[in-house]
């Protein structure tokens, strides 16, 4: 069953009260539930983004969590409003790729389409903000212990859109990936799993430059690149109290964003 | 009866610690009230577009919620510290206009100036934080049950500060009106409301651009200027999934800012 | 005996979903806890703003509140986690003189190393995270009852790291200092406590430009420099309306950051 906390996600920012607005429509629901932020500096519009955080965050929450996530550039079209329970809890949100990483991890239970106008905040939703109008009274309602199956039809699980990413592969000398993100520390965080580096010795390679992989930031002197494993489970290049991004960009005139290449090589196969 | 939800609305920005700073003020005076952030981010002394994000937010949250507004430029010197009841709630802050967008649309039930030290939350304020030192503590006594008419003595609703802005108004040939606010996405909201132009045929001009009007961004191809009825309530320019603020700067030149004048036509006019 | 209020600062930023997961984190431990952000904009890296930033806010919270703290370069390393009883509460974190700038207001009541896995969120925490692995956790059991001496053996109060940092003294003419923060309206915040001019005529030095000491920011026309005692207790520099850091840079190409020597001028013994 359903829980009581709710997390918000979404590209909306923090400057134009959006999200203030979403928590008071939360609270005219129930406001005994206790509502985290996930993140809001989503840049808009940018659902991969969007899909990597939600993926990041979704299991370190309570049982039965309700998460709403709102990057929805097709807003007003005919994108589906959804609602998908998994084993850790229930997302919210537009059918438009943002939960395919939470689903790639966590298979689902169940999946409906937010059609049934009884749950809404108005009977006529306006065609530019169902953060307010659907997700956040349908999401506070479930934290509330309103059952998924009553807030409008089944959907096939299989139909849920999926994000169109870089792969993550075996090649002979190791392992051929991308960044999929960049933090704030401007930390390379790649696609390939910790567990496939786990108790090797591994280098990973970005623009032909090799870092060799280590335990923590501090395995090298500061403002030297460090490869290692993330605490978000992933393969990443970092800069020892420094960017790794900022880093690249200096001293190759490398991007190093979402998208860019990048290679484990194993010692033993080359 | 006030209720016990408070919202913040500050310039505050979240980077010093002085919306945290007022949280445990509130904290000190009841730990039970749910406090949500409507913003901090009001550029600094921005009274104009504190006043709109107030504006647009109010009317979300649960009957009797209190709402305390903390852009204060003359902190300090003879300006008035106020609360007002409305049929909504209850607004906490300076008197130097910032609640005037609410009040034009919810009449004043009640007035009073915050002279009771009794509820502040130190008897000699800091002439530079009262945010900390008044409103956070008689907000959170207005939430926690306090009668208004406790805090200081009634003061007359048209001595209230009004905010001085450009005017909305009928013309020959459809509705002159101003931007009056751009969000993060890049929209740009007018002072022209929607019930003006829901259910008719109309363009906007800005800068002799014309943009027919639409239901939702996706009416328009992706990169596409669009406009439209917004969430709010107020006609908009938008971009489909892009920033129309960004797109008249780099297409026109032009700044694309709050006080740039816009013109609704209907064609039937013209 | 620990409250049932959190606080957080960190320089995780809030882009990336690293403080949605330390609340997740906490709401596992116990859902009921009153979570309060002091602020996650600390530069990266940065522990001097940590330190001033948290200094300025802890007496403001409830007896027995809990602040938890990781602006934490050092992790994985072999720095200590640490918690630190004192009379209005707990600190949670990292031993890098991040606290040092509380402890020199209130004194250690006991300290304690982090070593009891017990009250870790995962038996072998990450490298690179332990505000989600290890200060998160600890955090919500302090502020749910634990006691301090149950999370690891006690250390040394005179043991904790302290922080170098510009002095403020006596000089012949007045006191020398120098400026510890700007905040994000541009004000100078000194290390000179404000007790220290209180009653009288004062002025202060920066660049060879004098300010004199005044009550608030309007005792000045807008746009011009003032001098103050700020909310926080410190000696500052202000500009009416403006930003004094601003001010500086465009008039006299002065960067006006932390570090910038300025002196406190009396009159009299001019």
């Amino acid at each position: 069953m359903p829980g009581s906390l709710l997390t918000l996600l979404s590209d909306f920012g923090l400057r134009d009260g959006y999200v203030g607005v979403m928590k008071g429509v939360i609270a005219q629901v129930n406001s005994d539930l206790v509502v985290v932020d996930l993140t809001h500096q989503i840049p808009p519009h940018d659902i991969a983004a969007a899909r990597f955080s939600l993926m990041s965050a979704y299991a370190h929450f309570p049982q039965g969590a309700v998460h709403i996530a709102v990057v929805d550039p097709g807003v007003g079209s005919t994108r589906r409003a959804i609602a998908v329970r998994i084993a850790e809890g229930v997302l919210v949100g537009p059918d438009n790729g943002l939960f395919s990483g939470v689903l790639n991890q966590s298979p689902v239970f169940a999946a409906v389409e937010l059609a049934n106008p009884q749950y809404w905040y108005i009977p006529q939703p306006s065609a530019t903000f169902h953060g307010r109008d659907i997700f956040a009274p349908v999401g506070a309602y479930l934290a509330s212990g309103v059952s998924l199956e009553n807030l409008g039809p089944a959907i096939a699980p299989d139909s849920l859109v999926q994000l169109p990413l870089p792969t993550c592969k075996q090649t002979e000398t190791g392992i051929s990936g991308a960044i999929q993100a960049v933090d704030r520390f401007g930390n390379l965080i790649t696609n390939i799993p910790g567990t496939l580096v786990t108790g090797k010795l591994w280098s990973i390679e970005i623009d032909r430059l090799r870092v060799v992989g280590a335990q923590t930031y501090s395995d090298q002197a500061v403002g030297e690149l460090v490869a290692l494993i993330g605490s978000h489970g992933w393969v990443e290049v970092a800069v020892n109290s420094g960017s790794a991004q900022s880093h690249l960009q200096q001293t190759r005139d490398l991007a190093g964003g979402p998208g860019n290449p990048v290679q484990v090589v194993f010692p033993s196969l080359t």
